[in-house]
């Protein structure tokens, strides 16, 4: 099988390891690191407490250059404080001496348990590891993707090749999340690879546009994580002619960054803490961008349209309940809503000739399908979720103990 | 025993009837009825998909005379079209003419599922029953109460006696609310009677100031209702001389009002669907009410939170995200957590002597307290919620069906 990692792009090696922040045994740190610097953009949470990471990438993403991602699983080093600012630093100075680079060509990230600090000594003996496994191919873009993974049931990539000049380029990602998933800006750590050359300030802007269409468009629990990072790092191997803002090639690239991140963002909804299928919720007819979003925001996280959706049960008076709820402008003689092919709502009133086998026969599929006409303009949108269920309660009702 | 449902104040009767909306021989239809018109204000939801009996309660308590309400469970007849207009309208005839008083005169509610039409045969044959019915005392008070539940496992009831003026006056409410439950403006179904002599305009004032402090600070699910209503009647038979704006009784009133709907909050807040226990969360220190209001809501609010009470577990970084996701203005460094007695958080750190033991025999208790100090100013709020545990699941996948 062909490598679909993101060690698939010219240029980049991966290392786990298994350090003991998590149970024994079970991989909890992970290096990703490129043959040389390359042009880097990250978009990062915009929760007021942050964690440590997040203020010491951000600042090392500055520069446009990054040469490296270490990222440890099991603990967030978030509400830590000083200390905490400084331990992450200490993660990226002791990466940059075992990689031989500097420290500030270094992303950290950390994710799991919120308010403790690092356990640093075995983070040190964890970086050695890893440093000490690097390599690419499948198999350690694989163990990159599982080592940072917390409450996920299973590692999440992407991978897409496009041409670029008559050059073969490849964009790949990884991405855990599951719970504490709302991004404002960007979700639980993914990590996008391309070997495309390419100026870091245009990656930033098509990152920012891709993130804003994938991964802002997804909601679990709808509780913004403190440690949502998005990083792209492109090491410019594939040998195509740098891709000039405005050119085919940049149209080409930016669709392929959003195919990447579309295909992580979807795989987050499907393995939400205790999610047995995904809703898609499409608004359209809406008055505003605005009106378009916060209606789809506010069907995909109600609880109770998703534990509707959990027992397959086509109460779609909740889905009316939402749009009602969400402060959107609109007529409601005017709104109709689908579930999967079928009108169950339209003029203010219930479609009588409605089949409830049709529909129940929906509910019960992997892929719920919410449709909405607000019949109140020409903007649209779209959100991602899954149902609720008693697995997503009981997983979180004993997570750190 | 003493009288303390919503007959306790002099001039109201109640009736009830088991007509087949819900379960056979479940009670489901209920009238209150008083002797004379009352001054009588009320307030609704904000959904913008309101329920029919929202639209046409509107325009009967315009007056700011009462003298009936009249509440069928089962069915809430909301996005019906014309036709449900056209039933709640009837709903109030019927009333009307069994009770011989103008339509004009009655406040109509329905609570249940949403996008169904009302079955107006059983209705009618309710309104006949509960109209036979009508009587004073204890056990009428507590069969409107049971008649108007949906998945509430109690009835919900307060009752306070007040002096006004050297004269006794009592002011009792029942309500109902389990799920759907994040009112703005005012809350599933709650009715308060009082025999205070009392002009409408002052006590629809009145109603406002307390219904933001009481219903407008309970959610369960942050799922904001399309049938929310707070009626209250005042048959001015206690005696009293009519308060007057500003004066000493109308202070006394107003916080016997708030008692009443304080209570009745309370209620729904520990009878939340699958509720094990109630969460109070308090915010101090913040720049504005707004922001209190946020973060006070956002906590509330959170899944995450709510699980975690739920699991007895004392993982406090839930609390601290959510503060820092609810769009409030504050400096981490300065912000303190508390659950219960004891610190978790402050100055940006973990409270390393915070007792584990402590936190999470509090964590068990009937009701947990959060309290956050933001240090950002003088502003302060609370909310009132619930734990989140399978059961609201279970609940919530098996409604309609």
């Amino acid at each position: 099988m062909s490598n679909t990692t993101i060690t698939a792009p010219v240029g980049f090696r991966c290392g786990a390891a298994a350090c003991g922040i998590k149970k024994e045994g079970v991989l909890d740190l992970a290096l990703l690191v490129a043959d040389g610097p390359c042009a880097a953009a990250a978009v990062f949470t915009r929760n007021r407490f942050c964690g440590a990471p997040i203020v010491v990438g951000r600042e090392h993403v500055r520069g446009g250059r990054l040469q490296a991602v270490v990222v440890n699983s099991g603990c967030s080093n978030v509400a830590t404080g000083r200390r905490g600012i400084e331990d992450a630093y200490e993660m990226c100075r002791l990466t940059g001496e075992r990689v031989g680079i500097p420290p500030r060509y270094v992303l950290p990230s950390s994710t799991g348990v919120i308010g403790r600090f690092l356990p640093m000594e075995k983070i040190r003996a964890g970086i050695d590891a890893a440093a000490a496994d690097l390599r690419g191919g499948a198999e350690a873009g694989e163990r990159f993707a599982r080592a940072i993974l917390t409450t996920d049931t299973r590692p999440k990539q992407a991978c897409v090749s496009l041409a670029l000049g008559g050059v073969r380029a490849t964009v790949a990602g990884c991405c855990k999340g599951s719970g504490m998933i709302a991004p404002h800006l960007a979700t639980m750590l993914a990590y996008v690879t391309t070997d495309a050359a390419i100026g870091a300030a245009w990656l930033r802007r098509a990152l920012r546009t891709v993130v804003e269409k994938t991964f802002n468009r997804v909601t679990v629990d709808e509780c913004q994580s403190t440690s949502d990072t998005v990083a792209v790092l492109a090491s410019g191997r594939a040998g195509n002619r740098p891709i000039r803002p405005g050119s085919a090639e940049a149209d080409a690239f930016r669709r392929a960054l959003e195919e990447v991140c579309g295909g992580l963002a979807e795989q987050i909804a499907s393995d939400g803490e205790g999610a047995t299928r995904v809703i898609e919720v499409r608004v359209v007819g809406a008055r505003s961008a605005s009106d378009a979003h916060r209606v789809a925001r506010a069907i995909a996280a109600s609880p109770l349209v998703k534990t509707a959706v959990h027992g397959g049960d086509p109460n779609w008076g909740r889905i009316v309940q939402a749009i009602g709820a969400s402060g959107a402008t609109f007529d409601p003689l005017k709104v109709r809503v689908c579930i999967g092919a079928t009108r169950v709502f339209e003029q203010g009133e219930p479609v009588r000739e409605a089949s409830l086998d049709d529909l129940r026969r929906h509910m019960l599929s992997r892929r719920v399908e919410i449709w909405v006409d607000l019949g109140a303009g020409a903007f649209e949108d779209r959100m991602l979720t899954c149902d609720l269920s008693r697995e997503y309660v009981a997983i979180n009702a004993e997570y750190t103990t």
